[in-house]
């Protein structure tokens, strides 16, 4: 096989997007830091053990393993970086108030995500923790709003759920963890056969509720068929108000609600929002509460946050326009040497031209370059 | 073992330091952008054959290796990203002329480099393609004293070398490999006894050359008294008259050169060039001449460049200031959020208080607060 040749799903990103990808990765990172939050970088490599502490089955599949030749212990390479976040804040930061914190890096997948993913993905994400209260729900939502937004995609709409509304139909239901599982997928899937069969012998509040469900996606008016219909515990009411409050926070953007929706990661522990960009069937973003996610490093603390792929964001928005440049001769001359020293260090580009070579730049525009004119170097159009 | 304890040589990045690595990243990338070089990002993950193609033994002992689930062969973690941008200039570019390429991305080493290194490294780099002349040296030495004094590196030093050197005095007499690696040891240590033994049976020209090598070592005037000593071959005299030309575009940094100096990786095939700050003994930028670094994918350009690492950079320069911040109540008034908007807008930090907590920012300092006054939201100085 040749040597030049990439593993599927793996590949190297080229100067007209890795400019793109930058340029996306400082706005995303400068807009969370305008809202507070803290860049952190946690390792590439962990102990599996704490890689996965909580994780579940799905991440286990999807991280790399391998052997630490110092240790003898198995290692792992980071498939998802919120657990390593929230071992952060538990045992680094260790702080009692609201911690903001925010990362961008590499992850790596054993398998894509989606027929056309890659398995390099570049997440990046934002986590408050300390704060129980929908403020911080509504902050990681207009935050990634945002970061959107900064990223000049043009039209996304939101979709709010919340893992309470199923739980607290079942609570007090004895039923073992595989026929839990099938439930979950029939209401993923929003198969009504199905979901009566596996709920045939559930106590019929919870039995009419979860098939009820499948019907209750949609605009905000979902909300108010949710509470004439579901039966109310407190659980439940709280979770719907909650919805509502969220959802009135977001201006400009359509919302809508899909109760029996329980995707995404197995941490989340109450409301989780997604984002879609028309024509998309992928979520960009996804997001939301998770309570639980501390508590494998043994330290519970409240917490809502947000993901996305720069990677999928960059193949979802234009390209922006190349950088302008000005070319230069190779000259050994100390004028032109402090001239170009000059306009860089006013932020413009300047391309020397080595001696021979005509100029393949493809990442900058050379509209302008310098000239040598009654012994000044200077600027001219080309 | 507790969840939270990281393998040997690996950790955490937390705010304050990774605020600084941020800063030094995108200061480092502007400067590289300012002289036309174009960002690629090679992938983490590659076949392993492709990784080490040509890399030589200490590189495939510092790779991870893996195995891909998709096709059951061998992968590895990138130790090194020089090769990979080779690969892509080779094959994925493919132009004819000058190519200007840069990089910064984690490099995962087996064991540490040095007692105290990370084994995850965060490698910026900058290489050269197409250009067989010293222009290119040049341009890529003054491209990382540049890149230090974005960095506010605050004194450092030159030291330039190169392995035409050894190789011509070598050429033309039969050795081994064992034996030659032995030479090369014997240099590196400066051990004259050794040296001496281990080349009883040379010609006198080459056994005389390379003991006079363990002399020349010091200032400009090394390169005079090589030229008296040294026998004269054609290629012997290019690496001198490049050694010197190279050093006078270097200004206001002493420059020191050890001609029997052949560290680094294998890869070097000219000039080499180390830059240390002052009392620190590991180099801090390496870089030079590597022309054969993209036979491997069957396209041999002339290639020089250099790389650093980032996270050993922000270890020796000082850290930079807190950004200001502004602090604001939650509330769920319109013309608050309008306001926060605003002054977001404007690129000023403003940290929402979530109901119930104080303030724990670490990395921003609230110097102001946003307040409502006549109905109106004002910022006041804290």
């Amino acid at each position: 096989m040749s040597a030049w040749l990439l593993p599927d799903h793996i590949a190297d990103v080229l100067p007209s997007e890795a400019r793109h990808i930058e340029e996306l990765r400082r706005g995303l990172l400068d807009a969370a830091s305008s809202y507070g939050y803290e860049l952190v970088m946690p390792p590439l490599l962990e102990h599996l053990d704490s890689l996965l502490s909580g994780a579940g089955e799905a991440l286990d599949l999807q991280t790399f393993k391998l052997v630490d030749q110092l240790s003898g212990r198995s290692m792992g390479l980071r498939a998802d970086t919120t657990q390593q976040v929230a071992r952060i804040d538990a045992h680094l930061l260790n702080r009692r108030g609201v911690t903001r914190l925010c990362y961008c890096g590499p992850v790596l997948h054993t398998r894509p995500d989606r027929p056309h993913a890659t398995r390099e993905p570049l997440q990046f994400g934002a986590e408050i923790y300390g704060h129980a209260g929908m403020e911080a729900d509504i902050e990681a939502l207009l935050l990634a709003l945002q970061c959107l937004r900064v990223a000049q995609l043009p039209q996304c709409s939101v979709d709010l759920a919340d893992v309470r509304i199923v739980r607290s139909l079942l609570a007090g239901v004895p039923v073992e963890l595989a026929r839990l599982n099938l439930v979950h997928a029939a209401l993923a899937a929003k198969d009504a056969s199905e979901l009566a069969r596996l709920t045939c012998d559930f106590p019929a509040a919870a039995r009419e509720g979860l098939l009820a469900l499948l019907q209750l996606y949609g605009g905000i008016e979902v909300l108010d068929e949710a509470e004439k219909v579901l039966k109310p515990s407190s659980s439940l009411r709280q979770a719907l108000s909650e919805l509502r409050a969220i959802a009135s926070h977001v201006q400009g953007v359509p919302v809508t609600f899909d109760l029996a929706d329980l995707r995404g990661y197995a941490y989340y522990s109450g409301v989780r929002f997604a984002i879609y960009v028309l024509g998309v069937s992928d979520a960009l973003v996804r997001g939301g509460r998770y309570d639980e996610v501390g508590s494998a490093f043994g330290r519970n603390r409240p917490a809502a946050g947000f993901s996305l792929d720069v990677k999928q964001l960059v193949g979802v928005v234009a390209p922006r326009p190349l950088r302008a440049a000005i070319r230069a001769p190779w000259t050994g001359e100390a004028g032109m040497a402090e001239a170009v020293a000059a306009l860089r260090a006013q932020g413009e580009t300047v391309v020397c031209m080595l001696p021979g070579h005509g100029s393949e730049v493809d990442e900058f525009r050379c509209d302008r370059q310098l000239v040598q004119q009654d012994d000044r170097w200077q600027v001219q159009p080309l």
